[in-house]
């Protein structure tokens, strides 16, 4: 008999709620605005309430708990902890309020951490025991999996490899920082990278130049690059060659079999991940040749990050 | 009543033996060529001699086990793999060797491991769940703790951050890749800034002038930079700038609740940690601030790496 969990996404426009099969298919979902919620006990007694609903629309009578990926989700305390793109600010015991609701263990977990138990659980590195999962986005996430357990850290904070710094003095981030990777190779970077590659190429008149640069995205430039436009075939070299020092340093951290990449930038396919692999192959340390693989995720997209909330319930 | 177990730090030059109380006092030591040695079974023959005259000329009747840190130890197989300052080639089945004359647990890893393991056990480190130790010498070793046990990785040899790459297509590093952390922030990486801005500054002409750039040391660098000299204080102004953004990217990966440094530039003391220390509170990621100490290794210098050895005989 398959049993079921609930996964739950928050993002800071919408939550995506879903019922998860143990098989890893995502049988039904119901989603609500984020953003339009000020009072967190009602938010939670909505998504509750969803989750009722789903649960008896699809004839599930119980579930072995619930999942939730949530900005600056704290996994030790169950807390979201000053989550800069929610309305709730302060520290939430967002786990402790759904515990009112619904008598199931509730675990809780950054996006980047769901992703990679996502993968552990449900994706490509089932049966793996030490791997790296980096999600390109808006930002750049990653779950760190040692000997078969998330690294949480001392304060559940680990594994924010997007705040690595590559390039001393480099891009300035958001994080107050320079040169953090995901001023590179996140979603944002991309674009960044497209437009100083664009304003040094004068005689540039590819389809990206016809873009007004602030409406440009880094699924245009992924597009462009697909259809073999020189300049954006370009901006996905250098992302990849960021990416993979990255990468490599990456494994002489941890000494994973494997690396997935997921995101949207990674949905370019090859015109991303050949110089991602030609790079990380030139800057892994000669003791670990052959003994680690870059691939994609093998999530599917539309659901990987409820995917990546309900295997929290099976963390360890 | 205390228990004993055997050290044995393996070097190109020597190897050196400790009988170490649980207390983490080394009792007596003894010590052999390793260079002599082109028969490993007689190496190891030699050294289990000395063990048996250690425990004898010390009233210690029985051993918990072996500690054995060794160049590219892999604690996985027990073997020594294609170590490039040995005499003994290919990969050696060491612990399997000792296990002949010894009828004991043994454990292999190599030096950086050791050191964290003796921190751990021995040193300052005790009680800790996550920290990280960086050993500067030669080169610059790793090792990483999480939740209480060794990084290993999936070949037996992760923590490797001294071939992490900090200044992308930076100094050429022995490994054949560019811009190493080891080639910045090492004995010898410190002995090159030295000679770089001895060569950049003619009119230096303070106590490292006068010495031959061919017998210049770290030792040398570090005494003088104590001493007040400008040039060598920047040496060290530059090697913590490298290093604290090296240690803040660690903090991005494990999220450690202290890092631990040790190794010959340490003893240079404040000249080197305090602008490791700002460049450190620098380059750390907002997330992690307030939640991670630097700090200079607890075990004693001569010992230190025989206390290592003899602290992975307890490791789990």
């Amino acid at each position: 008999m398959n049993t079921y969990s609930i996964g739950i996404d928050i993002g800071g426009t919408n939550t995506d709620i879903g019922l998860v099969r143990d098989d890893g298919h995502c049988v039904a979902k119901k989603n609500l605005p984020t953003g339009m919620y000020f009072d967190v006990e009602l938010y939670v007694s909505d998504i509750c309430h969803r989750i009722k609903k789903l649960m008896f629309e699809n004839g599930v009578d119980a579930i072995d708990g619930i999942g939730i990926a949530a900005p600056a989700g704290n996994y030790y305390t169950g807390c979201i902890e000053g989550a800069t793109n929610l309305n709730f600010k302060g520290v939430i015991h967002l786990a402790d309020l759904f515990r009112e609701h619904l008598n199931v263990p509730v675990v809780i977990s950054n996006d980047a951490n769901a992703a990679a138990y996502g993968e552990l659980v449900y994706g490509g590195a089932k049966g793996m025991k030490n791997f790296i999962t980096f999600t390109l986005g808006t930002g750049v996430g990653s779950g760190i999996v040692v000997d078969g357990r998330l690294v949480h850290g001392k304060t559940g904070g680990a594994g924010e490899l997007g705040h690595a710094i590559l390039i001393p003095e480099g891009r300035p981030c958001g994080c107050g920082r320079k040169g953090c990777l995901e001023t590179y190779t996140s979603a944002t970077g991309i674009r960044r990278t497209a437009l100083e590659l664009i304003e040094a190429t004068p005689d540039y008149d590819g389809p990206l130049s016809k873009v007004n640069p602030n409406d440009l995205t880094s699924k245009m430039v992924g597009d462009a690059a697909k259809a073999g436009d020189a300049l954006a075939v370009k901006v996905f070299e250098m992302t990849g060659y960021w990416l993979g020092i990255a990468l490599a340093n990456a494994v002489a951290f941890s000494g994973p079999e494997a690396i997935f990449l997921m995101g949207g930038p990674v949905k370019a396919g090859e015109v991303l991940m050949q110089p991602v692999r030609e790079s990380f192959e030139k800057h892994l340390c000669f003791v670990y040749d052959g003994s680690v693989e870059v691939r994609v995720s093998e999530l599917p997209d539309n659901d990987a990050a409820i995917l990546g909330a309900a295997a929290l319930t099976k963390a360890k």
